[in-house]
């Protein structure tokens, strides 16, 4: 023990303090899931792993294509006549054919309505490497960027914990579904400033995690036009743009700078946009580490790929992606039939609690639903939030990840992905959810609530095994924040309780 | 132009600094190799690449292991079974076999003298970003690490760039070999005290990069003395652990830290002592991206675990290399032989350039030689040493590395790669340094210099086609710091002289 405070000492302020964020519930949930994981057969008691965004829905596809393509892999005898050049290449601009393959998917991706350029393509290790090289290439320590909540969780270790960089929340909340308004922009944006913070930019997730909608060219247009004025960074997330599995269409931050550059009145400067790309979430291949930065700034795509060295893909994985990205027809059938089987699984899952009485925020893409169980709150607390997930993990055994974990400023909200297990284990989660959350027959005829959420809100719920903690009367409480939140009260806020 | 100078204001002090060192010949000699890249066929009068550490030597080893094990693909038709599941993983802890076959390889490469726990293999981007993580974990921007010259060139980008450390070089030279000395170690520390620089540690390469030679034991033994007794961590780099052709035999920091954690008089803190290892060198794979940390701080190991979420290593990978290093009959194999071909090729080329009356540092280790230049300079300042450089680069057609590059305090010193060739390549550089140095045949009568190389040093050397810019009388001046050496004058290197 005396080595051990020995250490602290001798260590960084970086490891020794808790700015990784792995502390919050949503990897506590992942622990929860790793020791006692569900298995249709060896452990069908376990718990649902349903914080984890994956994609693997048409994995199949992709292993049907590489069985049909052996010189595809180095490691095998039609292919292995590339194994040395390949295993001793290691140029941080990455192989041509690789960059070349990724650009073209980028541009497939968004309809073709924008081309991208390899030689914008920077590799970094996941989006997670290469979200950290750009906050390094963009912020000094103690800077600042506005971020809309709620906001990816791992935001707080992936942009903020190393680079040492801030991250300020912009209040958005359930009364416009969550949208970013330029009132709550404005108003982050100021309150940096009354703090003397140094605000260097913007970032946003489109299609958004964990909400899994997308922005409508409009917001996007004033992003764009606020950041201009401002003169900051746009940082956009872009890594689930293949999971768009309904109207709107998605519209990436790409084409509205394409259309507004060529607009003489609008005075954008190209240099301030910025894409975080991957095929984690849009080909279901976390493990294959393929992160990508895509900047407009010059200055920036020669300091990122200088950072790239930190985590450039492995060879072996770029070689075999330039294969199978450069088949087009492969590409084409693969992202049609991908978002016909997240349509599926969306529908399915979300018909299915309906039926239980939850509703989850209308959504268009993404891996995930947003779920709302507000009403299953005693009090609307982020403490009694945690309660309801501790519950829910440790009874209704499903992994699924709070709010205020995403930085939510209304308790209640969790995020449930449901492209990561087959068909049999969706069934049984949404089993899992009746068993929990029964439905008591009569409708509920108050007059309808002041949101679009309304009529599925006319369903009473209350726990099937937890009515001692929760019930009907506390459910309808009016709204208030936790005295816990590290948000300001806000007055939207207030006005939907 | 005004958006571009818009755009530096607009970035991190990082991004916009050249910190990132590749501004150094060391890169700038790539660069002259990447615009006239030497070809057998293709492009014969090209330049021959010999600033690049890569181990080509015995790759069709690895290439033969691959035809017959297909399954050590998930991309081949027997292995696609495994596809799904490894693609999707991401646990940042590894596939277990990869580590255990990681810990087990590394044992191994240390004649089984030590173990190595697979739960302590911690991923890094290469040994790249596994020393950057261990860097952001032990020191806070503006702490030192002492580091003996000369060393790795790119140590500034990948230890110093984005965590804002400092190296702090410890002055060795010819005199003893390069060699560390107790008096240069406590000087550089003392000097750091006296600067108000708060040493975090000491950081070594074992075997060295530049050097090829390897520390013995009782060096070893002195530096752990030392780090614990001032309370510092200790950096091993011991990349090059399987490059060692010749005696005397390598010992790691491992096996010293084993025998004095024993020894009940010695004190010694392991959490002080991390090991940086990788497969680039080794295994002569460089593309796959494998960088280890090792370390015996379970402080370190946590945080640098979370970190290495910046650089996993690809699960394709992993799994790739799970399957052949667990294969213990072809490890065992694959050492033995990629050591006699080292010892090979080593031998080839030195005994060439001896022919050429060029000596080199002995070595034992490593790919590449420490090749002594210092008669051919006009005078001993790094000026010269960069003329005669950039002589070797235009016009001998060969990238290798100068001195000043590596923080070498002697000027004449140059790095030359020898194993990322075929041996028709590397003839026809020897040929070329034949070219180069045209040999005068009558032997220097003149007395012994005081040092082990003096015996070669009696054959005297000109330039043969450069004559006007170099000559003998200047060859002999004594040798004086170059005054534009950011280093104090040594009372060592003048005794030399």
């Amino acid at each position: 023990m005396v080595i051990l405070r020995e250490n602290q000492a001798l260590l960084s302020k970086i490891a020794t303090s808790d700015q990784h964020g792995e502390n919050s519930p949503y990897f506590d949930g992942w622990k929860a899931y790793d020791q006692d994981p569900f298995h249709l057969t060896e452990n069908p008691n376990g718990v649902i792993q349903m914080g984890l965004a994956e994609n693997q829905l048409s994995l199949d596809l992709i292993e049907k294509w590489v069985a049909k393509h052996p010189k595809s892999s180095i490691c095998t005898k039609d292919g292995i006549s590339q194994f040395k050049e390949i295993a001793n290449f290691q140029d941080y601009h990455g192989l041509y054919e690789f960059r070349k393959a990724i650009a073209k998917f980028m541009g497939k991706v968004r309809g073709n309505r924008v081309a991208f350029d390899p030689d914008r393509i920077v590799m970094g290790g996941g989006a997670t490497g290469a979200s950290e090289s750009l906050m390094f290439c963009l912020a000094d320590p103690g800077d600042g960027f506005l971020v809309p909540t709620p906001y990816y969780p791992a935001f707080g270790r992936d942009l903020r914990w190393r680079t040492r960089v801030q991250l300020l929340p912009i209040i958005c909340n359930s009364s416009n579904d969550f949208k970013i308004t330029k009132e709550a922009l404005e108003s982050a944006y100021e309150n940096a400033i009354a703090s003397n913070i140094k605000v260097k930019g913007l970032i946003i997730t489109n299609p958004s995690n964990p909400l899994g909608t997308t922005m409508d060219k409009e917001t996007l247009k004033t992003l764009m036009r606020f950041i201009n004025e401002k003169n900051i960074h746009i940082v956009c997330d872009e890594i689930y743009a293949a999971t768009i599995f309904n109207t709107p269409e998605f519209v990436s931050i790409s084409e509205v700078l394409q259309e507004m550059e060529h607009d003489p009145m609008s005075l954008i400067n190209p240099g301030l946009v910025h894409i975080i790309y991957s095929l984690s979430k849009d080909m279901g291949l976390p493990g294959f580490r393929v992160g990508i930065l895509y900047s407009y700034n010059d200055n920036v795509v020669s300091s990122a790929r200088k950072m790239s060295s930190f985590g450039l893909i492995s060879s072996q994985t770029q070689y075999f992606l330039a294969s199978i990205l450069s088949d087009e027809e492969f590409v084409e059938g693969f992202l049609s039939e991908s978002s016909k089987r997240l349509a599926k699984r969306h529908k399915t899952f979300t018909q299915g609690l309906e039926k239980e009485g939850i509703t989850c925020l209308a959504s268009n893409a993404g891996l995930f639903v947003w779920m709302d169980l507000h009403r299953l709150l005693k009090k609307p607390t982020f403490d009694e939030e945690m309660d309801l997930w501790r519950l829910i993990i440790s009874d209704v055994k499903l992994n699924v990840s709070p709010g205020s974990s995403f930085q939510c400023v209304e308790p209640g909200w969790f995020r449930v992905c449901f492209a990561n297990m087959d068909d049999q284990t969706a069934e049984i989660a949404l089993k899992r959810i009746h068993a929990f959350v029964v439905k008591k027959g009569r409708r509920n005829e108050r007059a309808p609530m002041n949101n679009k959420r309304s009529k599925s809100f006319q369903k009473n719920l209350r726990l099937s095994f937890s009515s001692r903690l929760y019930d009907e009367t506390n459910m309808m409480s009016p709204r208030v924040m936790s005295p816990h939140s590290p948000f300001p009260r806000s007055p939207l806020v207030q006005a939907k309780t």
